[in-house]
């Protein structure tokens, strides 16, 4: 009896290398699965199944992990603030992560004796597919033939054709990945540190001119609705912002990171609808949140951000940063508005009922009520103390 | 013999008032200095001056500090990438710190008994005045008038006119506070939280259309030359930038924070050179600086921002941080180059020496030379280690 | 009609010139309630009760809040393993919030126009209840007979005396303050920085010579069961522990500390139960957690009780925290022995079901099974590659 | 010609077996050295070097690198108080990077080929070696034949034998490390979690009883002298300290970590010394410095000891800590009287110039000058102002 490999297909190039590399040469028998975050259309989804039967896969399924990707990973993003570096949302790297999770769940599943995926020896997602299928199934054993044989294009294209498989495999000028939470694009000027992506490199061109403004409600610090119109499904209000604001050109930079594996890289990419959602929602954070439950997001969600860019989502103390972050969002409701214009946009203001400028008690700039200018005169005494015990004691000594 | 007082003196209708009163009703010896941090010229100084003498002091100065302020303060906000709430780079307010010093420092070179300021009781500057002021000459007492009485404009305006001083004090529609290190602009729509300031509050208006590249040069973390020319005064080089870069509409934005007598403040701002530079800078040490480094920085950064803001400029522990600060610029040295548009900006590209992309070892998104996948395999099995005894020891237990 | 008093009453010399002064000489119908968390035994309650009457308070109340400071406050301390500047258990300290918070919930219950306390201008307790009750109940105003008018003891005495109150009063040599969670001392050698505390200032002395063995059991993180024996009381636990430990002199060691108002602080503790308790539950963890939840415990942990200590108990980032000290202790189960001697202990090891050395890959220190030699080695070259290619740069520009 | 190995020596089994088998079955020629950090005596290494000719050595070197390794690691451990998991000073640990920094400069020196080092596959030395050997030398090759060939001791011992090399290589109940900053203890009860190391195990035995006396001095947070005398040489300090102190049992521990591959290892060790030296001039700096400092301090001395201990001393953030840490021991400089007695110790007090509790201003329990009962509250108000604002708010919305 043949052994059983799960390969995660996406059907690219590699991946379609693999699928009949290791059934024609390995004598698997290959099943393959393709994991839906929100990057591909029912299209798209239709493409990759009538590819991996051509090539000899002996079951295929796509497996919609959309839903869960937000709620176990794009929730805690927007909670955390989360942009790696101060600038990028990590966009399609977190959904590697839900994706190894969708398929090494369905390897079990149906038991398979090996996982396979088609990443190569240089980036990020060989160590996020390794790792996450190594700690939930040890006893499944990992198979990477691209990575392993060091490939070229041209030697991969012969293989498939010379087994009678035919695709448009063209390489792009630019390698682009969508995603649910934004799409990167590398290739060119992002190999080298001194030039950034063309206007045309953007899958969104700026279609509009002018101003426009949105807006995106909060409850519990998820969005609930998009210029007024309520939405259950986060998913759908995320897509519905994209559309709105990559008209402009929004959202768009480049990360220049640390990979996993130590070195540097840099990767453009455009993510409308993250940005807004993340800036929108911290500005509203600004309102309703004490200065110290800023301060320790900002640590916890910059270590969470790090840490699910690296693989370690599967880390126990994620479980305990979230519970932090879902605990600090009990105020963070209202409505911000945005004002959007091509490549830029303003957070124009929030209304918000725990909005901690509305106080009865005093207002900044004001004359107040609630305390005495002899009030703030004994806190500046009080505050100072110890600098000027520390400045007396050091005069003390300096004679 | 009339007991001396030495009042920080702006020349605005507070600090007239307190003059007069000081003098007139209280009887001191009134001697008046106003600090300039690099926000007067020297038309506004002569102006001071004038009033100064016509409102009874006995003795004026102008004390430049602006060389001080950028070697103590500015210097190190650049290093630590400091924007205040993830956008403020602490513009006027870390000026007051400087002028404070430079205040209190004049008064114990006079002599005076008292030392004096105008601020209200409702903001930070009373704070940071205070304590300053206490901390550096804890024998010299505070004198507050327009704290301590609480009195309007009109009540103030009528006083010096019945004593002959007539000014121009007519109430402005917005507060601006001009700086080095930006302008901040507060009043109506930053007393609320739903609206943003409309865009003829800004002191700067758009004037340029289309795009313009502009480079900052930077060695080790300071700056050094902008689009090419070197300038041994960073004073003119951030005021260069500044008058490029304001034509554009760069730098605006509004902070939302938390003062130091605990209540949130909105204050919007343009600061088009500090934001370029703070960004450069930031872009240059993600090519250059090792994550951990990073890291680093991004917390004893953020912490210094935060003290600055509030007052705590003499603590101890931030000649402690600025110690981590500057090592850490041994190999910030490079270019950046920006792209400048209406109302935004983006980062090009840098050229550094020290650029860690620029290895002989392996590149991203390349096959690579310095490692196989082998070592990528081990390091994976290895990094995935805890993890995966934590869940195999979970596994057995939930048996 | 009398305007309605509420004081916090120990019975104390203090508060006892509290209760009368404001009866008889402010005209306050006098209300005193003293809030146990399980510092008092019955006796001394009934004793501060006669008092309390004697001294002419319309009505006493004994607020029994020792569960709640179980619940709301020991139990995170253990989670959180806090120790302020690594060693004090923050033992009575953190109690005053809890009395603090029972009282000003009294006095709305019954109507109170005044709380008042009898805190001295000095130390830190003034600020826990004022703090407290301000942030409570804003609309209630805060009394302090004694802080206000600075008295000495023998003014307070003979008050009383004349006003026909007699009682012991007689200065102790050291100040003891006796709580559940350990009992502090100060006095004498405290107030200077250069002896500590003589043996026979400690409450507890040594009884017991030789060994003796104990072991403490945890689930999820909290005390179950001393020497095997189960109780659902966890009061009664901790006082299990303190009859135990206390006999050889255990926990005492002196507290150097910051107070709320920047002056330097040292005070004696013997706190027996606590120290044994956070340590053994420490060593737990070192086998149950995985490093990086230990990382960020020892930071969150390590605020938590900077706050608690500081009176910010009710800041918002508290309950945040706690939340995740809560999801970390999922696996904290199991049980820890101790060997006590005479001023010192051994925590000699742990059984845990969640032991993370006990596991089916490898070994420390043995040749182990989940992992190769070659593993290692890549996992080293891949860790060291950001450092060697920044060494490499470095080269490069040195020559 | 022959190939050059420099073989890291210490005269153990696994390096006599490493140096034979590279020159026997190799055929390299082998170049011994053994770098001493203060854990070797003459005799000892006397012992080393015979046993080096003996095995067909070349070449062999001892390397004083002990004055160094104070310099550049125990000063700065010092300084950060570091003590990894909250009681392990990384004795021997730490020592083992500037082994490896000696043997691979003196492998330039020489212009060695390859670098051998004995460590086996399943510690923390091993990436220790490889690390600093690949980050500092990349062009050399690495060999360790006792990890790639997982031998036992018998067939080790056997092959010595047959190559006429004899030595005693008894297997001793306990593996021990003994180091200037301690001495590390494996073997039998360390492998499990349960049980400690037996009084027995211990290479210092309880000589002394009753109670002892002894000062250290600190100038700037080095230490200066030990009861009065001075003494330049930072080592004799820390050797005389180590032979007063380990008379009483003092520094017994077991170190519960998590290694840097990833497992939990336990370790016991005696470190009378260090813990001594740390646990004085931590008391010193609650003295000395202010909140802030040491709050700092904890975050960067713990990271510091994290990052020596997982062999990332060359990571050039540490280079940026050890600023921040010399920058805050200007003040640290007085003497601490320390009481020792078998198995523990209290630390008695301090005597400083730069001393915080020593001022003119106010001082803690007492009734104080610098600040009025009013300042206070003042203070209390202004500080629980956001709180109270955020259960204002909290309250609106709750209606």
């Amino acid at each position: 009896m043949k052994e059983k490999v799960l390969l995660a297909f996406s059907g690219g190039l590699d991946t379609s290398f693999c699928a009949m590399y290791l059934a024609q040469e390995k004598g698997y028998e290959v099943h393959t699965a393709v994991a839906n975050t929100g990057g591909f259309s029912e299209d798209e989804l239709k493409v990759i199944e009538d590819k991996a039967f051509r090539l000899g896969a002996k079951s295929h399924v796509a497996l919609d992990v959309t839903q869960e990707y937000y709620e176990k990973s794009i929730k805690y993003m927007v909670f955390g603030n989360v942009l790696r570096n101060g600038t990028y949302p990590i966009s399609v790297s977190s959904e590697r992560i839900f994706q190894a999770i969708a398929i090494i769940n369905y390897a079990k599943e149906i038991g398979a004796d090996y996982v396979a995926h088609g990443s190569t020896g240089a980036g990020n997602d060989q160590v996020r597919f390794d790792l996450t299928f190594d700690v939930l199934a040890p006893g499944i054993k990992i198979l990477t033939p691209t990575r392993d044989m060091v490939l070229t294009r041209e030697y991969e294209i012969d293989y498939l054709k010379k087994h009678g498989f035919v695709a448009d495999f063209t390489k792009m000028e630019y390698s682009i990945n969508k995603g649910l939470w934004g799409t990167s694009i590398g290739g060119k000027e992002t190999l080298k540190s001194e030039q950034t992506l063309p206007e045309e490199a953007y899958p969104s061109q700026i279609e509009k001119q002018g101003e426009e403004n949105v807006t995106i409600e909060f409850l519990n610090g998820e969005i609930t609705a998009i210029n007024g119109a309520k939405q259950e499904n986060k998913v759908l209000l995320i897509n519905q912002l994209e559309s709105i604001a990559n008209k402009y050109g929004i959202g768009r930079d480049m990360h220049i990171g640390d990979t996993i594996i130590g070195i540097k890289g840099r990767v453009g990419f455009e993510a409308a609808a993250p940005l807004l959602i993340i800036n929108a929602h911290k500005m509203l954070e600004k309102h309703t949140l004490t200065k110290w439950q800023q301060y320790w997001k900002d640590q916890l969600g910059n270590w969470y951000g790090m840490f699910l860019h690296e693989a370690q989502y599967l880390e126990p103390v994620m479980r305990d940063i979230e519970q932090f972050l879902q605990s600090s969002q009990q105020n963070v409701t209202g409505k911000v508005i945005i004002k959007l214009r091509p490549y830029s946009y303003t957070l124009v203001g929030v209304e918000s009922p725990f909005d901690l400028m509305k106080t009865d008690f005093g207002e900044y700039g004001e004359v107040n009520r609630a305390w005495s200018a002899d009030d703030v005169k004994g806190f500046t005494k009080i505050l100072g103390n110890q600098m000027k015990i520390y400045y007396n004691v050091q005069k003390r000594n300096d004679k």
